[in-house]
């Protein structure tokens, strides 16, 4: 009888990001019967957040403000209008514009009920989001990045986009002031069946999640196997010039602990896309990976459109991204 | 059966204004079985209206949104908070603070809808509205006061919180632009069974709204039965010193036509709550009415309540104000 339940009980997905990468994954992934959630980076320091933080005196929300979007379930036009909302950002209104409706709503709900982690867990209910959003800490702190040359750089936006020399490779990373685990998201990765990093931009969605105190920790402890989506592009500032075998080196380093499947697109991209990139300094990923302690899985893996922003305001720079429904496939088949 | 199912159709009230007051009548009708709706006027200027007209090129909503959240009909805790949030104005945030929470949710849904009005009834819609909101006007016009001694003053706000001697009467109100009558409030007056008028100031929430061409036009032609509810106070800048009749006087020069009924609030008002009014140079309004072509109706319709507000963040400053049950009972005692 007790085996029986426990062969029912849904599988536990936990997800590692933030950015759009995080949207595309969690989008496909809410289309399962599995016990989803997402553990969010919260140093963000860009545009909308910058006021959050600096005005408002709150946690960074726009990370979560895309994880709610890729989870709401809006079954009526009034829910599609709320979601729709949640993606808008004003640009009109002096000292207004710039701002996402979403974290001014996240803003206002936090002044309400005295908390922003329990305006965020209402405004989940609010949009009957499927799954669960886990801030990685309650600590507001910023990203921190030590360059090979000595360089270093605080705030998120600023490794992010960076306004040096972005060929320069990250030496460390680590928050300031140091930051707690949020409890939850400690427990929602000891009790994981499966948790994913990626896809997203290595340092300032997926490592940035490695760097509170307790998050370690608990994935050392967890049965939990461990998948990292490779990204399909490097990024300038970031990885520029990283082959799969770099990426891996970089987020075990952080993780502690070695990956169990790493999830490879092997669809071609086209050249006029490569091309697009190549302007940015960006490249496709060089796949260099064999079989290890960790199992390659390649498939194809791409999206099919292109130049079309996955949610409306957010960088949109991407021009190719994995798409939601070959990605959760694959993931789950791993399950 | 035919005459059967007229008998059956619910009883069409329009009630008209915009401020505190239509909050108290509406919440009080929206218990009862009826075909509600609210003529609300579109020229305020003040605050949080000012962003929203200068900066988003909108009409002002925050009358609107007091009607939203009276006529929101929350039954769970999802539709509570965005009932709470619709009534918060935000205090934090360089260029955001002022701004009331509503007012920014239509004007982003405006932008995403292409259209003001749309985002008006949508908002409705996502609130649960028990009734109809319907701006009087959808230009955007201001309102003007040409004053006993020849002062002009443009803009609702300065009419409501005057900077000159608000002992001065208005000697004439128009709107400018020019304004055309919203055709569905048109419609509502039309078929309505009870137009109510009032509680609310004489000049900025009611005869403001009789301005629109159109609209006397309206009047004119329906069968509807008129109410107007006295205010329980004179308004320095409005009524200062105003009676009864004096309030009658004023309102039937704008409507064309001749009020059918008054409802009068008998119960004395406490000494100390009228010496706290006095301070700004406010009254309580004599009653010197006798039934005349209109029939009055007096009654207890006094809010035991004090110093509470209403609306958490609007004007704020009413000491008394109707009591929202005693009120909808008198009124539907007229139907």
């Amino acid at each position: 009888m007790s085996k029986n339940t426990n062969k029912n009980r849904l599988k536990k997905v936990v997800c590692v990001g933030g950015g759009t990468g995080t949207f595309v994954v969690l989008s496909g992934l809410k289309k399962y019967q599995i016990d989803l959630s997402v553990i969010v980076a919260m140093a963000d320091s860009g545009g909308s957040n910058r006021i959050i933080r600096d005005e408002f005196g709150l946690l960074p929300t726009s990370d979560i403000r895309q994880c709610l979007v890729a989870l709401a379930d809006a079954n009526n036009d009034s829910e599609d209008l709320l979601k729709e909302l949640f993606k808008y950002r004003f640009h009109q209104g002096e000292g207004i514009k710039g701002n996402t409706f979403g974290n001014l709503f996240m803003a206002a709900l936090s002044d309400i009920l005295g908390s922003q982690e329990e305006a965020i867990k209402k405004t989940g209910q609010i949009l009957k989001i499927k799954g669960k959003i886990l801030p990685v800490t309650l600590t507001n702190s910023n990203l921190v990045a030590i360059y090979e040359n000595g360089k270093r750089v605080v705030g998120e936006h600023f490794i992010d986009e960076p306004e040096h020399d972005g060929r320069i490779r990250i030496e460390k990373v680590f928050l300031e002031p140091k930051s707690q685990a949020n409890p939850e998201t400690v427990n929602a990765i000891l009790k994981a069946d499966l948790i994913v990093f990626g896809p997203g931009d290595l340092y300032t969605s997926l490592i940035v999640n490695l760097l509170s105190d307790g998050i370690v920790e608990a994935l050392e402890k967890t049965k939990a196997k461990i998948v990292f989506v490779l990204n399909l592009m490097t990024r300038y500032g970031q990885t520029f010039n990283y082959s799969a075998k770099d990426h891996i080196k970089d987020i075990e380093k952080y993780l502690g602990k070695n990956l169990d499947f790493v999830l490879v697109n092997s669809k071609k991209i086209k050249p006029s896309v490569l091309k697009s990139y190549k302007k940015n300094n960006e490249f496709s990923v060089e796949d260099n990976l064999d079989n290890d302690y960790f199992k390659v899985v390649r498939d194809d893996l791409l999206s099919e459109k292109e130049t079309k922003k996955v949610v409306g305001d957010v960088l949109g720079r991407s021009l190719i991204c994995h798409d939601s429904d070959k990605l959760a496939k694959a993931i789950m088949d791993l399950i």
